[in-house]
């Protein structure tokens, strides 16, 4: 944790504050490793939090959308933006979650190379306007969704992760945030 | 509160909890009305925690960006994105906290035809490549903003107000968020 | 009019020519101010001359678009090259010609985001693309203007209207033209 | 002068008034045609007379640029915009008023690949940035302009001549303009 | 064979082996020169003789695809990445094989402009969206393709053929190579 | 070798001719697979003949640029091209000859993340301007390369491999080609 994770030098509270350790013990307990982007966040508490909250909320909390498919849009998005901290963490989680190493890689490397279905090529394709010309987002953009099968509280959520992509995908790398090294070898 | 602010079904909860419902109200004692993203999110109060205690994070809390400074980040990054509700609302703030309406105007047209300081130019200029070219965004890029007088902490702030307005255009692009009326004439 | 209006040295003539110094009182009489456009030009009678009588025949000369509608084009087409002279001067006659303060807006900042009819969404798509892309401009475009109703000499008009500002704003944007102050309230 | 020269139904005045039926006889006199342009306006003879009194004024009159170097940034400009009738007809008038059949074809294809002094290399990327990001044309492009010896009338001689291929090149796409048949062979 | 035809300082062979001067010598033979390309290449045989094979296997070899259309593909493709070298020779090609300046012309300037099959038009609109944008070439890309009459393996010529001249494109722009004079002229 | 390994129907011959069968024997051998490649290019032999032959030059023959180095470059402009079949291939190459899977994760998700030598960074930069806009590749660019110690023969070299890959992509994104599904989990 002492280790510079960006660009930036904004070293991590030391110590950090109990709740906040009891975090960052959890997720080695869990995830073997603490994500660097919380350790790049640590140097202010109520900035860690706040992210972490919506972090949570978007990808954790029930939705119509499985998890696999946040994780599939967050890897889409990560990869228009070519941002590499990104690409990293979540090309593992889709790869995971998945079962399906091949899926991962084709998240971030062309997701058209992917085999989906008709409900998650849209899901794709209206992130991927989303993010690539947000101007022109309009109402047969979110009919499409909603002949797909998507509810309206769907595309909610398709749109919030989108958006918190295009949002963290900036943060990392304007900072040059680095991955851990453990995602690289994860679930091959 | 019972008209559609979005083009998404998700009407608000009614009755609003009662935490909510009091900072409802306080933002009509404040601000005369409830800006529409609150009401739009008010359909899951987690969801709209989440939003509110980053977004008062970002722009609100301690930082060494003014808060016109930041303020005039959100609405050139909404420019380029062509945001229509974070351009109105955001467009306002930055015309009320400078008192210079042509400033505002300048921010959504073009902030090129503003005259700025070479360190605000620099922050416009940063913002401006962070949301249009993510991916080449570099060493070079952190050290002009250092060389005009920027801390590694003021380059995090830039960096995450960049990103949180290329999040929430997003989301309101992808759902047709209308802003309140109120904001257009305001402090001309 | 002595101070300067463009980033170039080229004062205009003093004094100016019997014609153009009544042309430019009534313009003070009508408007309350001579356009700086006009005085950009006026270091050149024939050039200002040349620019008036075209730009009067396009935008105030019988057609069967209406004057608020080549407005409509005029600030649209601003709007995608960021000119800022143009976007100021003619936002406020978009305001001023539909009583829709709104309306001006939507043009300067998205006007996806105006309520619109199917013949105006129409005109400014193809205004649009033959701004962005006008390699691109086809038959199926000018079938669609006339699908929705509109005749070949209309077809005309708009395209001259959005070639006239693609000319304008990028003389503006080339000398750093400055709008007159007195169009930021105008009609808020 | 019956055949159609545009997509737009919209023939000429038949008979000409005698002025424009004279200037029209000029043309045939001195080039061997009427231009097809002229024929496309004659529908309605304020446009044309207004269209031609910026042409020839921008084209043809006074100006430190010279009368080849107008027409090399008319050709970088409508090959930048791919205008099927201004490449063919300044094409010719490049390779006419040069003497230099490959120096036309370089202005069509990739004016990076002629030889071409400073001052016409920098003439010729001001017309480029000016043509493909207005947006972003700034004080350094005027500045990099003068250091290779422009004037500031020369500077908005070359932001016009720009700016009015932006503009014709649009009314010409728009239309399906075709050009003459004789530029094709003429001074090759 | 002296003079040097790229920006580099790769001198063909002195003496060139026998077989590649016979080659050269046909060249001269049939067409009046050896085209620059060659030249440039003969600094390394094996490199030399690996492009010319692939290179005749594509434009000279057996194809549904006529040889004319093999060189249109190989214009549009070129036009679209402004590669000086490829539009003056193989613009020559067009001009050659059609009989039709204009197609030529039209080729280089702007496809749409040309009269076209309704094959043609999809090959080369197929060509086009290959060039500027391969990663979303898909399925109904293919399936248009057929529909207007391609076998698979006339959509593998059309691939084959838009991919090479991406390559020799670059490898032309890479270096600044120049066309011979002689082709300026042909087939005007 | 019998299931299809593109979208078009073009099977490879069979038998297959002895050389090339004995080819293909050798690839099994040595690699424990036939590329994909090779078997979408059997259904022509010389097709395959002359692909093999070039692509043979450029990747493993003599150069001053090291085997990874043309496999950095190969999997960088695939990257920019998001080509499914080649990312997979060569960025198996670049894990492989490096020994360093991040290095390979990089090239295929960003290469300005990788740790490289100023002459690799401006190799890679090279090649990306190369790709992305050939049209504006000039003397500086080739300056730049000799700065840091290419020779014009590497520079060559560079310019060959970014061409060859900018067809390769485009003939495999075309076909929708798919690589072995051993690659994935290759040297990870």
């Amino acid at each position: 944790m002492t280790e510079q994770i960006t660009a930036l030098d904004l070293p991590a509270l030391d110590p950090l504050p109990k709740e906040t350790q009891a975090y960052f013990d959890l997720c080695t307990e869990k995830l073997g490793m603490v994500p660097n982007v919380l350790q790049a966040y640590a140097f202010n508490i109520d900035k860690l939090n706040s992210f972490t909250a919506l972090y949570n909320n978007l990808m954790l909390a029930d939705s119509g959308l499985s998890k696999l498919e946040r994780e599939m849009i967050a890897v889409v998005v990560s990869s228009l933006n070519r941002c590499w901290y990104c690409q990293v963490a979540h090309g593992a989680a889709v790869r995971q979650l998945s079962g399906d190493p091949a899926l991962g890689e084709a998240m971030v490397m062309n997701f058209r190379a992917a085999k989906l279905s008709d409900r998650q090529r849209a899901m794709l394709e209206f992130a991927e306007k989303l993010t690539e010309n947000p101007a022109k987002v309009d109402e047969p953009d979110r009919a499409h969704l909603r002949e797909v099968g998507f509810s309206d509280r769907e595309i909610w959520d398709i749109a919030s992760v989108t958006g918190f992509f295009n949002m963290t995908n900036r943060v990392a790398q304007a900072t040059d945030m680095q991955p851990n090294d453990e995602y690289h070898a994860q679930a091959r």
